[in-house]
C-alpha cells in the first residue's frame, strides 16, 4: 500500500485537461473552473452513497432505532458536506467575470444542470420529475446522453426517501390510543392558541383597518389548512391542487413527533424529521448561493447551455422544495405547557429511565 | 481601571428582564431571547459607528487614496459583522417553538422591526423610504415612539452613502480621455459578445423553438438595458420608472472601474465597490435567514408587533435592495482580452511601479 | 410592551465609554474593542445560563433520559455559542496593532483575565483552582476585587459539571451483568489490536531501528496505560501524579458508553460525552485563537494587566483542559466488528422498536 | 463538449476503490474515507497551480504594482481554499473511530504524510528540509517512492517564495532616504514605548515581585531582539542560532511597510505581507485541527505509516513556521500618533490622488 496508488491520484490529478489550454491560449482560471467542479462532483458522490445506504434501511420490513441511530449519523454527513459545497462557492467567485469571459465559450453548450449526480441527488430524496423547472420548454433530461438520460429514468422509478419516509410515518404506532383522545385535546388548544391571535389582531393599538383586515384573512387560511388535518375531503383537495404532497396520516404522524419530541422513544423521530427539513433548506440556501455566484459571473446572460442562466437557477430555488410539508407544521405547533398530557401508561410505554437499578 | 469598571458590566448584566420572571412563570428559554437581540443590538451601534464615519469621509471636498483605504478597512469591519449577525441565527435556533410559544404572548405588541438602529443603517446606506416593504398598509414608521421616529425622520434627511458613491463616481477623473475612444471600441466588443450568443443560441443542438424565442427575447432586453447606457433619454425613462436610481454618468465610471480594476489607481475603489455589493448581498442573505428563522418558529402566523410575519420578511427580501445598480454591471462586463487597450500615457498616469529606482 | 424597552435598550446602548474620548482624544476602535468585548459577556451570561440549570439537573436525585434531552440541547446551545466566540475573534482583528497602541496604555491594569463570568464558566465545567496557570506567580483570583473574588469561591465551592458527571457515570447500570464477561473479552480484544500494531512496528518496511523502538516505547505505555484501568493500585497512582482525574469507575463506564454507542439506550448518553468533549476542545481552539490575535497586536510585549501576554494565555491552552480523561480513551477503543456481542437480554434490555405494533 | 467529458467525470468517479470491498468485506465508511482525501489532493492541485504561478511573477526581473494585484488575488484564492480544507475535516470526524479501526490495517504501511503534493506546497512556500520533523529519525523523504522523491529534491533546489520575498524586500525603495532620518526617530519612538511599559511593570498595584522580575526579564530579551535590527553582528548571530531567517534588510523594510501601510503604494505590500502571514497560521490552525481529528480517530496509537500519528502531528504545528519572522514583527509596532512624519516629498512621491482634476 502507497499513499498515491491507493488514492489513484495519477488518475485524480490527470483528469484536469483546461479546453483553453487545448486550443493553444491557457487561461490560469480555467483549472480553478475545473477543479471546483470536480470537488463537486466528489462529493456528490459521497452523497449518493449515504442516500443509497439511507434508503436500502428504509426499504427493509423494520427498521429499528439502532439503524435510525445509522440514519441520523449518515443524514448528519450529508448535512455536513451540504455546508461545505456552499462555502466552496466562495472559492469560484475569486474568479472574475473578464477572467471566466475568457474561457466560457469554449464551454458551450456543456452545463452545470448536466450533472448526473446532482440530479440523482434530488430524485433520491424525493423531487418529482413534474415539479421541476424545465430548460427552455423542455424536461431537464432532454439535453441529457442516452446513457444519463437512462441513469436518471432509473432513479425515477425507484421509491425516493420521500416516499419510504411517509410510510415509515404512517406506521409509526401510538397515534390511535385507547382512552387518550389526543386530537380532540390538541384541536382545542390550536383553536385556542389562533383565536388569543385573532383577539390581538382586533384589538391591535397601531394597526390599520386594512392591516387588520388582511391579518384576519391570512388566519383564516392557516384555520382552513389546519382544519383540513382532520377532514379526508378537505385534505384530499390540497392533494389534488399540488398544495400538499404527504398523506394525511404521515402528516398527523410527523405532527405528534414535534409535539411530543421529547419523550425519549421520539427523540431520535424528530432528529431525523429535522434533518429532512435541513437538507431541504440547506438545497434552498446553495441554490441561492449558486444562483447569485452565476449572476456575478454572467448578468442576465444566458447559461453555457441551452438555460437562461441566473433567471432558470433562481425559479428552481422555490419550486424544488422536497419536504416542504414537514416545514409547514410550524404554524400548528403549540406552546409546550398547552400540550395535552399523555396517558401514564402511555408515557411509560415511550420512556426509559437511564438510573440505579 | 478595572476590567469590569471599563465595560461597565454591572449595567450591561443587569439589562436582561424576561417577562416571563417578572409575571412569576419563569420560562428558560427567554433569557436567550433577550441576549441574542442584545448581541445583534451591540453589533448594530458599531456598525453605526462605521457608517458615520465612511459618511464623513464622502462628505469632505476631497477623499484621498489614504482616506479610501481607510474606508475599505472599515467597510471590511462591517462585512466582517454581518456574517456573525448571519450565524447568530443559528443560536437562536436551539429555541424550540414550542418554547418560544410559552412567552411569546407577553411581547405583543412588540416586534423586531422597531429596532430603530437597524432603520438607521438601512437608511445610512441608502434604502429609500419610498422603497420599503409596507406593514398592514402604513408606513415603518408608523409603529415606532415618537422620538423613535423622529431619530430616523433625521436620518432620512441626511445623505446616504448611496447618494455620496454616486456623486463620487460622477467626479471620476479619466473618463473623457482625449484621443482615446473608450466607450466606442468598448461598444463594440459588448456587441460582438452579445451577438456571438444571439448566434449560439440560433444554432444550439437540443433547444426547442420556444426556447429559443424565449433566449432572444431575454437578449432583447440585455440589449435595451446596455444601449440606455449611452442614451440619455431612454436612461431617463428607467430612472423614472424605477427601474434603475444611479445617474448614468455614475453607472458608466463604475464600470470603467470594473472593466480596468487592475490599473493600480483603480485597485482599491474596485475593492471599494465590491465591498456595497457585498453589503448589500449580506443583508439579503440575513434576511432570507431570518425569514426562515421565523417560519419555524412560528409558520405563517403574524408576528408579535402587527407584520403579517414570515411573509412581510420574505418580501423585504427582494425589496430592500440598496446597490442593485452596481450588481446589474455584471451583464455588460466583457472578457478581458477584449477590453480596449488603454493609451500608454493614460497607463502611466494610472500606473506607479514598486520596484528598484 | 415596546421593542426598545423590553430590551432595555437605553441601558444596554449607553454602556460604551471610551477612555480615550473621556480624556479628549477620542480614537475611532476603542468603541470596537468595546463592544466586542461586550458581546462576549453578554454571550458569558448565557452560557452560565445553561450551565447553571445542567448542573441543577444533574444534582437531582435521578436524570431521567427525557431531562438527558434537554441537557443535550442545552450543552449543543452552548457549543454553538462557543463557535460564534471563535469567529467574532476575526472582527476584533480588522483593528491594527498601531490602532490599538493609540489607547492601550489606558487602560492598564485592566485586563481580559479579570473577566469573572469567565473564571465562572472554567470553574462550573469542572477546571480546578490548583490546575490554573499563575499570573506573575500569583493566583488568579489575586488580581480581582473582592466581590468578585468572593463569586468565584463560592462557585469553587461547588459541584462542578465534571463531579456531578463523575457520579453519573459511577452510577451506570448494566456494568456487572451476569454472565457476560465483558472485559474479559474487551481485554483480549484489545491486546489483540495492540499486538498487531507491535508486530507491524517491527516488520516495518522502511522504517529506522532507532525509529521501531521508539514505536515500541510509546507501545508499552499505551499498555501501562490500559492496564491501569483494571488495576485499582496502578489507576490510584495516576490519579496521584496528576495523570487521571476522573475515577477508574466512571472511566470505565465511559468506555463501555463509548464502545457500545448503538445500543438505544447509549445513544443519547454517548452524544452527551460526545459534547462535553467537544465543549472542551472548544475552549482550547478559542485560547489558541486568542493568543494568536492576542500576538497580532503586542507581539512579546505584557498585557495590559499583568500577565506575560501571549505567554501567558499560550500556556492556559494545554493546562486548562477539564475533561482530558474522556479525550484520552480514543487509545482503546476497537473495531466495531471487534466488539464483544452483548447477550440476548442485555441487548432487548438497552432496546426498543419503533415499528409496527 | 458536455459537461461529463469536459469534467472527465469517468476518470474522476471511478478512481474510488476501498480495500475493505476488494478483499470482500466492504466498510461503508472507507469510501468517505478516500474521498475526503482526494478532495484534499484536488485542491492541493490548484494551491501548486497558484503558488507556481506566483512564484514565476516573483522571478520576473520587475513586479509592476498590476502583478502584485494579480499576486493578491491569487494568495487570497489559497487562503479561501486552505479554510474549506480546515473545515472539511469536521466532515471525515463523522466517521468514528469504531468504523475506522474496521479498514485501518489493510492501509499499512500507506500514509498521510507520503502526499507530496502537500510536501511541495510546503517547498514552495519555503519550508526547509532541514526544519521539518524527522519521521523515525528520518529524512521526510525517506518513505516516499523514487519518483515522488525526485519531484520534491527538484522543488527543494527551487526558489521558494520566502525567498523571493526576502530578495523583493531588500530592493524595497525609499528606505535609504536623504534628509529623513527614520530609523533614528523609530528608535526612539520604540525606546519610549518600551521604557513605559518598564515603568509600568516597575508600578504594578497587584503583581508580585516575582512577577515583576519576571515581566522585566522578559522585556530584555524583546529590546535585545529589537537592537539587533540596527546591529549586524548581533543579527548574524541570530540567523546562526536559527532565531532568525529573514535577513537584516528585508526585515527592515516589512517593518517600514508596516509602519507606513496607509500610504497609497504601501497599502498592497501590506497586504501581501499580511496574506503571508495569513498562510502561516491557516497551516497552524490546519495542522491543530489534523492532529487533534487523529487523536479522535486513534489516541496515542501509531499512524498507518511510520510516524508516531498525533504525536509527530502535533510537533510540526510549532515547527513548520515559516514567515514566522514577519509575524514577530509586531512586537515593535508602535501607535500610530508615534509615527515619525514623512517628509513631504516622500510623501508625495508615495501618493496619489483619485479625485477631481
Amino acid at each position: 500500500m502507497y499513499y498515491g496508488e491507493y488514492l489513484k491520484l495519477s488518475q485524480l490529478l490527470s483528469s484536469q485537461s483546461p479546453r483553453s489550454a487545448e486550443i493553444g491560449s491557457p487561461v490560469h482560471d480555467e483549472t480553478l473552473f475545473i477543479i471546483v467542479h470536480q470537488a463537486y462532483e466528489l462529493w456528490f458522490k459521497q452523497i449518493l452513497h449515504e442516500l443509497d445506504s439511507i434508503v436500502g434501511l428504509f426499504n427493509a420490513d423494520q427498521l429499528s432505532q439502532a439503524d435510525l441511530g445509522l440514519v441520523l449519523s449518515r443524514l448528519d454527513r450529508i448535512i455536513k458536506i451540504q455546508k461545505i459545497l456552499i462555502d466552496q462557492i466562495e472559492i469560484l467567485e475569486t474568479m472574475t467575470p473578464m477572467d471566466f469571459l475568457e474561457f466560457r465559450d469554449l464551454l458551450s453548450p456543456a452545463s452545470g444542470f448536466q450533472s448526473v449526480q446532482f440530479k440523482l441527488i434530488e430524485n433520491k430524496l424525493g423531487l418529482l420529475p413534474e415539479s421541476r423547472v424545465k430548460i427552455g420548454n423542455q424536461d431537464y433530461k432532454h439535453h441529457l446522453k442516452p446513457a444519463d438520460q437512462a441513469a436518471i429514468k432509473t432513479a425515477e422509478a425507484e421509491k425516493s426517501l420521500f416516499t419510504l419516509v411517509e410510510k415509515w410515518l404512517e406506521r409509526t404506532p401510538f397515534l390511535n390510543i385507547e382512552g387518550f383522545h389526543f386530537w380532540e385535546s390538541y384541536r382545542e388548544a390550536v383553536n385556542k392558541m389562533l383565536a388569543a391571535d385573532v383577539e390581538r389582531i382586533k384589538s391591535h393599538p397601531t394597526m390599520s383597518p386594512q392591516g387588520i383586515s388582511g391579518s384576519l384573512e391570512q388566519y383564516k387560511r392557516i384555520e382552513s389548512s389546519y382544519n383540513s388535518l382532520f377532514d379526508a375531503g378537505a385534505y384530499d383537495k390540497l392533494i389534488a391542487s399540488g398544495e400538499r404532497r404527504l398523506s394525511q396520516k404521515a402528516t398527523r404522524a410527523a405532527l405528534f413527533i414535534l409535539l411530543y419530541r421529547d419523550e425519549p422513544v421520539l427523540q431520535l423521530p424528530h432528529t431525523f424529521l429535522r434533518q429532512l427539513v435541513d437538507i431541504d433548506h440547506n438545497l434552498v440556501s446553495w441554490r441561492n448561493r449558486h444562483a447569485l455566484m452565476v449572476f456575478r459571473m454572467i448578468g442576465r446572460k444566458i447559461g453555457t447551455g441551452a438555460s437562461s442562466g441566473h433567471e432558470y437557477l433562481k425559479n428552481t430555488v422555490e419550486r424544488h422544495y422536497i419536504f416542504q410539508d414537514l416545514t409547514n407544521l410550524s404554524s400548528f405547533i403549540i406552546a409546550r405547557s398547552a400540550l395535552p398530557k399523555l396517558p401514564t401508561d402511555l408515557r411509560s410505554q415511550l420512556g426509559f429511565y437511564y438510573t440505579d437499578e
